[in-house]
């Protein structure tokens, strides 16, 4: 581990880029914008996928698969209801590659081979789903439609970032149809509500429920609910959506059904994803400038063992120990990496555990065996104990709990510490500049504040949260009536 | 299930189409090519899928993902070594779409937002890993590397057809880099094995094992090792395959480690995939005029329980014992749908979890209960019997270990009386037309041979078989001496 890791206070920004590459995350690939996400980035993914898909089974919904391509002019049905939508997109325009005739060995784009209708590759899957449902549904009986398709999807982005922001990116997109308003705006909230219990339960990251302003909304949405996470430098993250989408997609699709009486109407939806951006989120709330910090629950390594040893005969005599150790640990479903490589020193696979955020480490030398003991380290409070051998799963197992609950409280009482109520714009703008954070403030409601607050300030309204007090004020703008604070911050 | 299934005796191909149609696995979507592959039929794929990324696993290898989009140069380098590989795909040639400044409402490719270089959409990812591996691998310390990703990918095939051939499917590619050629041949051939343990233990059905000719192999790989399996039509489908290749990416991609000696050389590779194509297989392994036919191991429902009913408390005294008999089911893991919907007739429930292939159905009405028992169909044989409620989780679960060891011995009985050795080319055309099957043949070797029956037959070596006896003869073509009999038959 010789690259250093510049200090979050010198520099936010570097420190993030340079996480991911000390815990083996990710990296650029050649392709702009697109990442490789590395072996270990992945683990903490699929962690990620696996309870989210067990979630969304417990919630009635199936998986499938739509293609990936979207022809352009489905886009163009889709656009009479979401003007301005997804222009920046990677367009497929031909279907062969030739060898040059002019120059043996480069290859050269068939011009012969020009499709008749160019495909997009898919942004987000509305449009080629929506065109499907037309066929699935007829009647009341076909209906609800819950679907989850776990995919890739491709956005031109101009200026990109490991996970916060990449061309390409992995995610889920739930995509449900309903008979009725009442039920799909249920299942929005729900689906909103399952990845706030995810992000707290899981990723042990606090986040505010709440809806969008109309200008910051789903282009077709009627109404998208949000979780906002609190990164470590203030600024917020968008954590996951979920869209209540009304009837604009059936609309737009001519998707109709016969309810119980037999009369035709238009379907109700939503739509609902989060994405490889958590990657993002998770880095940005817990790492320290040792390295990555994860919380157990989502850890692909929960316990690094490393011994400490100088002759080849205590190098045997503690393997045997921890071959104990482990059995005991791996019956609590507890995962362990024993690392007894001869090649690297016991400092350097400590700093290398602690990179990559392994919550517990433990260390057992020759010493330790004759107490009958190793030294148990946790990456969260860098707190190191002596524990004895016996008793040492259970003690590892509620450790594990403990760092889960631990890193979870530190994350809130972060968000506590800066979540700022201020009732002028003065104070507003001077407080955003000098602590950031996230104000609560009054707001009048309107577009144009809005604009005007961001064009200034380059805060944006997060949400109007829906699980805070509502009490009445004057926006600190303008001076107009406001039914209830707004969130207000700079974001990712 | 109103829809009729076109008996396989009358015309395969469309019995195939209707089965899918049917069980609901997968439909063609509005892009050219492209399937959408539906709930149930995703959820087989989902059990595949996790079967074997334990498998993968449990042989050391990690997942990670790697960018969809591979630039054109890329291909150039590989080319070098694997000419005519790869030119029908998907190009993306730009970035943006526009409003139409001479069509409100339209679409169209911005001219100015045109790539510098073209991207590929990845047919398979060869090249963009070794690449990547190029930054990864500096010393044999770094080695094996052993990585696995599931992706989609995309090959502009003319004709499709669901599962079997379609422009984008899903996949899983394994892609190994080693210090030595005896290692990367033994991954190659372990990975070739694992494929052919799940597909028998799994699938319940039998493949043989072998190494493709040299000019049915890999573009790119030394030797391909494959698995063929035996459709219910005589035809052959190739199931996976596993490339050993050789250093022919680490020199296209220029790829060397410095080995214990600190000597240069280049890496040793391997490859190898299975894709959405087993589904195809799976389908014309087992299934039948009625529908569907699954393995119990792969099946999303093992069991579907029918209530038959006049009344309403007939119908909840059922359900109670219903509740019992579940609980019982689902402490043993086995997966059941209680079906009490009572808009449909129990007729044509029973035709549906026929066509879905569920293995195993459950009757039970007023005098079942009278009687303390229910009936129980098979899917695989039709065999209904009259088992008693006690012992019933018991009885099923055996009996879900029965048809999976007869799914799998009828089909290795079908591929045995399939199996024809012929020793001269008349023998071999008239049965090749009359009766189909794999046949074991001699042959010279040579590809002119081999191109000349491909010619006159449509029949390919499927391959070199790795577990039959080899006994010389000479070829059935030419005359010239033989090695051992090949495997050749018609192919999906």
């Amino acid at each position: 581990m010789a690259s250093k890791i510049t200090p979050r206070a010198k520099d936010y920004s570097q420190w993030y880029l340079d996480i991911i590459k000390i815990a083996d995350l990710a990296e650029n690939s050649e392709v702009r914008g697109c990442m490789v996400i590395k072996p270990y980035g992945y683990a903490i993914w699929e962690n990620m996928k696996s309870v989210l898909d067990e979630k969304f089974k417990e919630t009635g919904h199936s998986n499938a698969y739509f293609p990936i391509f979207i022809p352009k002019s489905l886009f163009e049905a889709e656009e009479k209801n979401a003007e301005g939508f997804a222009k920046e997109c990677a367009v497929v325009t031909h279907y062969r590659l030739k060898s040059d005739p002019d120059n043996k060995g480069k290859l050269i784009v068939d011009p012969e081979a020009k499709l008749t209708e160019e495909l997009v590759v898919r942004p987000t899957s509305e449009a080629i789903i929506w065109s499907t449902y037309k066929k699935w549904i007829q009647s009341y009986r076909d209906l609800p439609l819950l679907i989850n398709q776990w995919a890739n999807v491709v956005r031109w982005e101009m200026r990109t970032r490991l996970f916060l922001r990449t061309a390409e990116f992995l995610w889920q997109e739930g995509h449900t149809a309903h008979a009725t308003k009442a039920e799909a705006i249920a299942e929005a909230e729900q689906m909103n509500n399952v990845y706030a219990d995810f992000s707290q339960d899981y990723l042990a990251m606090p986040v505010i429920k709440g809806l969008k302003s109309e200008s910051e909304r789903f282009a077709g949405a009627d109404e998208t609910y949000c979780i906002e996470a609190m990164m470590q430098d203030g600024k917020a993250l968008q954590a996951g959506t979920s869209h209540f989408l009304g009837q604009n997609f059936a609309k737009a699709f001519d998707v109709k059904f016969a309810n119980k009486e037999g009369k035709e109407d238009y379907v109700w939806a939503t739509s609902w994803g989060v994405s490889t951006r958590l990657m993002g989120a998770l880095i940005m709330t817990h790492s320290d400038d040792l390295g990555l910090v994860l919380p157990p629950k989502i850890a692909p390594i929960h316990v690094a063992i490393v011994p400490i040893y100088k002759t080849d005969e205590q190098r045997a005599q503690i393997g045997e120990k921890v071959d104990e150790i482990i059995a005991a640990l791996k019956k609590k479903q507890i995962i362990v990496k024993y690392d007894d490589d001869d090649q690297k020193r016991p400092g350097w696979k400590f700093a290398e555990y602690e990179a990559k955020g392994v919550p517990v480490r433990i260390a057992i030398g020759p010493r330790d065996l004759e107490n009958n003991q190793v030294e148990v380290a946790r990456r969260d409070t860098q707190a190191k104990t002596s524990v004895s051998i016996d008793g040492l799963a259970d003690y590892v197992e509620d450790l594990l709990a403990e760092i889960q609950v631990n890193l979870l409280s530190r994350a809130e009482l972060f968000r506590k510490e800066n979540m700022r109520e201020v009732d002028t714009y003065d104070a507003f703008k001077e407080q955003l500049e000098k602590k950031g954070g996230f104000f609560l403030v009054h707001w009048d409601g309107t577009s144009e504040t809005e604009e005007k607050i961001k064009a200034e300030t380059k805060a944006t309204i997060r949400c109007l949260p829906l699980e805070m007090e509502k009490e009445p004020g004057v926006c600190m703008v303008t001076g107009k009536p406001s039914k209830q604070r707004v969130i207000m911050a700079k974001a990712y």
